[in-house]
């Protein structure tokens, strides 16, 4: 059996990026550029045409650009995503005659040797070409070719004609593609908006915003929190979920098993009489007050994100409606939720194995799809690694086809290769191990495998110092030091970062009991009255960072999150970098909560273009100071109990004289 | 649009090993282990069973082997290669639900809860694996469910039965995998036969070999010099082409333009009168002679190679046969070989993009087969690169299937990613840079980069310190000791090496001139007598190595190649070892021609295992010398006057009274 392509000679491979050899897509937000790179040659001696191929999923045809070659064989192309949405590309190379004719002639010219024939050979290649072009191109090729055959003419002078750069521009608008080679599989760019790469999240509980204590919070409370919200500088309001709580098995305060009849139960517990996963809980509103809080929050800039929660309280109306998607036990009751021994008798999972899985995705996707009608364009997905990865993978493009502006948000803190796995099928962004990486080893370690590997392509982090589940050890025992350490490397280290508040800028640390992560008396049991006035809030603090964020593009990006050596274990220092090795903001962080640290900071010439001799200024953007540091090493020195960071402006160009107007 | 498959919950991804995605081929020889990852995990908390299934091309079914969790979701699976010919090999994984259950179970006994409605999930499992069981394990199954469901028993009792390591073992034959998922594409390998990895290689022109000076060699001469090339150790004698040679613009000595009328030409100009791919030059003798000297050699263990250059002289028949394999030039020539401004008037070259190109393919694939037919079961492919490499697929593909025994080298000396590209598309092995790799430095970054990246696992190197083409300023200038020297590093260095003699035994250093590595009066263009039996002759020296290559397993593999370190770097030291860490052999070779080198050996006890403390005895296997060696550092000294090398065997365990019969 004969290959049907045997005259195809250039091998495209080792295309970068491309995950799992192209089944999955990467990412990308509208503006920014794809590099393309990639291996391609061809048998013989032949000059090779490359080029790099993209569309829109909307577009009828290709776009392309020639790819720059790097030598050893490999090519480099580049094009910028420009619309939400789906773009492909693909990369298609071939043998290119002309030139290798041209380099050819040039050669042999030199060797003197008589190029007769040559020039007829040439000849042909344009007359070819001459064909494939139409109007003008057409016409000139043909004038050419005659020219190049024309014996009456001197030798040199049709040489001169074959070397002219007007004929080898006219012939490289015109190639030879018959033969050509395209990579396969097409690749795929999911490009969505801004805040997939660049967001503040803020985290509250709708039912504890109420103005008076022992009230149940409604949106109406929302909306009059959304200035105190605001003005920290959040730009996401993630809000734990909103529909009808159950009342079979509810849990109690602090986790009891047995609820008493004033506890709320936790939101996670979803459904009731009242309705299951397109319901509001009455106590919060009527879905008209929950779409006037979605308006007057997109006043403020401000994105609500809804938690989607897959999983059913017993009283959810899915149960008796549709017991074929629950596990059945051989007592005739619906199987709880399980980790053994622990057991969830208040929560019931679906059962994605059933034989009727297509009904059952298919009325989750309908979940989705009608919060998005109400106006909701991000959702935070609870324990996505508990369902199949293929139903997400489908569900996120499903409903991204339609809407593509929509994110979603992967709360999976399970093992790494389950949580690249979930981004890889297509969530926007993903939790992270953030909240447990303290030591400077494992900061470096860890930033460095996001932002520095091929995991960058398809895993945005999003990283939260704290969240209703965790409340970590270096918070409980750091003080208020620890809560704003934490809040510096989360909303710097990471373009998108989120507390979960009041309880953050409240340096909220008690936890449950020694040695839990759970906080005592959680909010996720109970309405809390949170006292946002209090003159020990840090919501100050998370304003100025927030608008230093804004205001610093280089703060906007992960991949060019670079560290930098410092004398002391205890010192963390990094820099990124606007687009094109623009503006560059420097951080350095105590990391511990107690002492005053100090130590030399040796900047990384390679990553950040400082001068090696000479004066030049960083600004404390935290502290509005001011420092004249000189060359790569320098000292600095933070006391936690003033503020444990600097986030630096460099001004890495210092004015002279010979910058002032009469100067010269 | 709702995926078919969606219940098949484990993914299955970062399989290695595999070549692009699966695109390619892994190679081994028969008996090799093919060692199998890959991630695979499934949402939730189930158990997953995981098993590697392969299978030999001509088997109906899977074989299967269990695969073994090595943590962070990466399992490994083991399978051996027992036939030549092609394997494919694949993971199935699925959520292994009775496993999940167990788990479950015994953690709520030791929590000392209830587990009624627990065993009676259990005995529904079991009922269906006997479903799904036949004869006795089937009724095995059934009485099992019936035990635990039967709840006239004590609790603890079904307890135990469901524990029961026998129960376990008769569900792990039956699993339920109707909701599997199998890793796509299927992966390939294939299996040579032993020469395909170890091999030692001689080349010599046939027409070289006759008796008399003046006198055209003969296959009669070639088979009397089969005991001389099989004495020093050889298993393949590999001959430049052996068909006629073209008359028209035929090369004189020495490359010259115009030969004289007794030159015998290039054998490489293939094509005459007399014939072409598939014809024998008459001077060497007929078909019947070829044979019998095939015939002989193989009485001697040794495999004659042969030359497929696809290339053909202007008398070539195919010129007037088949035009249309051609490229045609528009004064009606023939297009001659070029790489400007270098141009070669005795050679054309096919054309590969012809209109015709299906039956050029097929024409060459049958020169293949007529030469396989006659009894040659290994080709050197000359420059293949030149040529697509679709069709060297193609025709290694198909001869294969019908003689998977044949072997093909890839002599392609050009950029890295064409030769490994070359090595994936088939060619069983390939020349290297080795000829280039003279210091340390380099060696250890080449043949790293060969034996401990996936290179390893497509491209088989052969080593070759000289070549017709290649006369090394090395060899030139270093005298005896460098060809020692080299022939050394060839032989242990790869499993499988050449030489090309008597040019490389007897030393020829002449180039044609200085800066040049083309030997003078190259024997390419000219017959030439050797003095085989010249006293300074090389050959005692490489049957002493290749007895040694033959002898020690160690040597017959290249994957175990490690480095060690030692304080001169003149001094290059490197082991080997047997499988399953067996014994190992140790080289320490100077690489200085000149001068006398010492220094001090520090061995890797990672790779080597020998004492930290204490004795143990090196055996040089080429001086006969035993050395009592003492921990990793150890002092060397070679003078390349004498021997350039040591190659020790390494008796990493010494005798002492314990082992004495009567010690206790």
């Amino acid at each position: 059996m004969l290959e049907p392509e045997g005259r195809r000679r250039v091998v495209i491979e080792g295309v970068s990026p491309a995950i799992d050899g192209g089944r999955f897509p990467i990412k990308r937000v509208c503006g920014e550029e794809v590099i393309v790179e990639a291996d391609a040659f061809c048998d013989g001696h032949d000059a090779l045409g490359c080029v790099l191929r993209y569309r829109h999923q909307g577009a009828v045809g290709w776009d392309e650009v020639p790819m720059e070659s790097l030598g050893n064989d490999r090519w480099r192309g580049v094009f910028t995503v420009s619309h939400i949405g789906v773009y492909h590309y693909t990369i298609m190379g071939w043998a290119d005659r002309f030139t290798s004719w041209c380099r050819g002639l040039a050669k042999k010219v030199e060797a003197g040797q008589n190029v007769g024939i040559d020039l007829l050979i040439g000849a042909e290649l344009v007359q070819h070409a001459s064909m494939r072009a139409s109007g003008a191109a057409a016409q000139q090729l043909r004038a050419w070719t005659a020219m190049l055959q024309d014996d009456r003419r001197a030798l040199e002078e049709r040489v001169d004609v074959a070397l002219d750069e007007a004929l080898r521009a006219v012939m490289q608008d015109h190639p030879d593609r018959a033969l050509a080679t395209t990579y396969s599989p097409e690749l795929t760019v999911v490009v969505d908006r801004q805040k997939a790469r660049f967001s503040a999240w803020y985290e509250m509980f709708p039912r504890s915003c109420a103005p008076f204590p022992g009230q149940h919070g409604t949106f109406k409370d929302c909306e009059a929190r959304l200035p105190y919200v605001a003005a920290m500088g959040f730009d996401v309001v993630y809000l734990p979920p909103i529909h009808p709580i159950g009342a079979t098995h509810r849990k109690g305060r602090n986790n009891a098993t047995v609820a008493s009849p004033d506890d709320p139960g936790s939101p996670w517990g979803i459904g009731s009489p009242q309705g299951g996963h397109k319901a509001i809980h009455p106590q919060l509103g009527t879905p008209e007050d929950f779409r006037r809080f979605l308006a007057k929050a997109r006043e403020y800039g401000i994105d609500i994100a809804l938690d989607i929660a897959f999983q059913c309280s017993p009283d959810h109306p899915y149960v008796s409606q549709h017991p074929e998607w629950f596990r059945q036990r051989p007592d005739g009751t619906v199987q709880y939720a399980e980790n053994p021994p622990k057991q969830y008798q208040d929560i019931y999972p679906l059962e994605f194995e059933t034989d009727h899985w297509q009904a059952l995705w298919e009325e989750l996707k309908s979940v989705v799809v009608f919060w998005v009608e109400q106006g909701v364009r991000i959702f935070r997905v609870d324990n996505p690694h508990t369902k199949p990865f293929r139903f997400w993978e489908w569900l996120i493009r499903e409903v991204k086809q339609v809407y593509p502006d929509v994110l979603f948000l992967a709360e999976a803190f399970t093992r790494p290769k389950v949580m690249y796995n979930l981004a890889k099928r297509g969530f926007t962004q993903s939790y992270t191990y953030f909240a447990w990486r303290n030591s400077k080893e494992e900061i470096i370690g860890y930033f460095t495998s996001l932002t520095h590997t091929e995991v960058r392509e398809f895993f945005r982090p999003n990283l939260w110092p704290n969240t209703p589940d965790i409340l970590t050890e270096y918070l409980q025992l750091g003080g208020r030091p620890a809560f704003m350490t934490r809040l510096v490397l989360a909303a710097t280290l990471g373009a998108s970062y989120g507390i979960y508040g009041p309880a953050f800028e409240l340096c909220e640390n008690h936890p449950r009991e020694p040695g839990s992560e759970e906080y005592l008396n959680s909010e996720k049991y109970e309405i809390k009255e949170w006292d946002i006035a209090r003159p020990d809030s840090l919501k100050d603090f998370i304003a100025r960072v927030n608008r230093i964020r804004r205001e610093n593009p280089a703060l906007h990006r992960d991949w060019c999150l670079r560290f930098h050596a410092v004398s002391n274990d205890q010192l963390l220092c990094y820099s990124k970098h606007a687009e094109d090795h623009g503006e560059a903001i420097l951080v350095v962080v105590n990391l511990d909560p107690h002492h005053t640290q100090s130590g030399w900071v040796e900047l990384s010439a390679e990553a950040l273009d400082v001068p090696r001799e000479g004066h030049y200024q960083v600004h404390d953007l935290l502290s509005d100071s001011r420092y004249l540091w000189h060359g790569p090493r320098n000292f600095v020195e933070l006391n936690p109990s003033v503020v444990p960071a600097h986030i630096f402006r460099v001004r890495r160009r210092v004015r002279t004289e010979r910058d002032f107007e009469y100067y010269l």
